[in-house]
């Protein structure tokens, strides 16, 4: 039996495309692409920008400093999600932890991530690159072309005061309705999923959320860890699009 | 806002438990009650022994060396789910992949889990005492009481051929029907479902599997990492099993 053969996708940002006819790799998609995937001149490969884009190139230069050909193929939205999945997650003491959701959170179609200040999170640094990175490679991987939008970090006031469309949910482990639930009635529509810090949102931040329309949603009978939380919504969100998608 | 105060509870296998009236904490978690937390004579605690037995005992015992007390409450099957959650996933590389969904499925609920050797497995070591560390900090920290059950490492072909009650599914990017959806039909049951390698299942382990009884399934439209998928599998198994335990 064969393996499975992987066609390598390549990420270079909007600005690495010219006039919609060009693709240049960025140098360290380039180095990849020559030095270990031993890609030449008269090959083919894919590209996506991380907006959604993706395209099919044919390499005219294939040397270590410049990868780079003419635009043979595009598509809009390639493996893209049709609505918005956001997904608040306060920040987390363990950075590894909150990298864990990036790239989880990523291969499961999640469209915006909004790192979350709630009043019992402890950790205040985040350092965007590094977040980047984690979705970068995780995009590439489950052959997404967009990445998530990455907020910088807000306080939950803040978040809860936007005008978000669609369902709006406040993820809390006494909440009565599974988030499946909730998602039955409107299976079609945009969502947003906040989860609080390790220690939980206090009670007060779960009524303001209510307040300004955030249901209270459980993810299942146990207590969880923020990230696992994180990721068991963007997974509920997922599923149920996708046998909603089979039902209509 | 005072913080939420959580209750630490205590890991004792069933050996530390004596005749169903005392328990003696094991070394590791006698040092971490005494030296860490700092409890004493007279202080209830919390322990569990993995097996879905929940206890409170009251020490009477607090040295570095010996911490032990009489069992005042007892439970069995405490935050345990109703019904088997097993999960099948081969081998992988990177064994710090398999460790999260070894501390992810213990969250969600996981009642056994099976490595599998697949014809695409490229690894093979397996190392159960870092596995049962991993498990054991899970359960504890969602509250479970029980430990999923390690399986070591077997080949597929002979995994299919178990008599696993409930509905059986093979993990597979192209099969057309969600996990939720073939779960619709019999939501409280039992559940086994397979996940592949990196690499997938060749499409004659898909079809073998089929012979057998287990039904194809999609974990959402896009391509998961082999540990995404199985942390997505469970995920979906205990939100099914929530909204059908709201509706009974």
């Amino acid at each position: 039996m064969v393996m499975k053969k992987e066609v390598p996708v390549f990420y270079a940002p909007p600005e690495c495309v010219a006039g919609g006819a060009r693709i240049t790799l960025p140098p360290d998609e380039a180095t990849h692409a020559v030095r270990v995937l031993r890609r030449q001149r008269g090959d083919r490969v894919e590209v996506v920008d991380g907006r959604g884009n993706w395209y099919r190139i044919l390499l005219d230069q294939a040397s270590k400093d410049q990868v780079a050909g003419a635009i043979v193929e595009h598509r809009s939205g390639h493996n893209e999600p049709a609505a918005h999945l956001r997904i608040g997650v306060a920040l987390l003491k363990h950075r590894q932890r909150f990298d864990t959701f990036l790239e989880k959170g990523t291969e499961l179609g999640v469209t915006e991530i909004l790192p979350l200040v709630t009043r019992r999170t402890q950790a205040r640094a985040f350092r965007a690159d590094r977040a980047h990175r984690v979705m970068v490679a995780a995009m590439k991987q489950c052959r997404r072309s967009a990445l998530p939008l990455l907020h910088a970090p807000e306080r939950l006031e803040a978040v809860l005061g936007y005008p978000w469309d669609g369902v709006k949910c406040v993820a809390h482990q006494r909440a009565r309705s599974p988030l499946n639930e909730i998602l039955d009635a409107r299976p079609a529509e945009g969502v947003t999923v906040l989860i609080g810090p390790e220690a939980g949102f206090a009670e007060d931040e779960v009524l303001s959320a209510n307040s300004r329309g955030f249901l209270s949603v459980a993810l299942g009978p146990r207590r969880l860890r923020a990230e696992t939380a994180a990721i068991v919504a963007a997974a509920t969100v997922t599923m149920h699009r996708s046998r909603a998608r089979r039902q209509a």
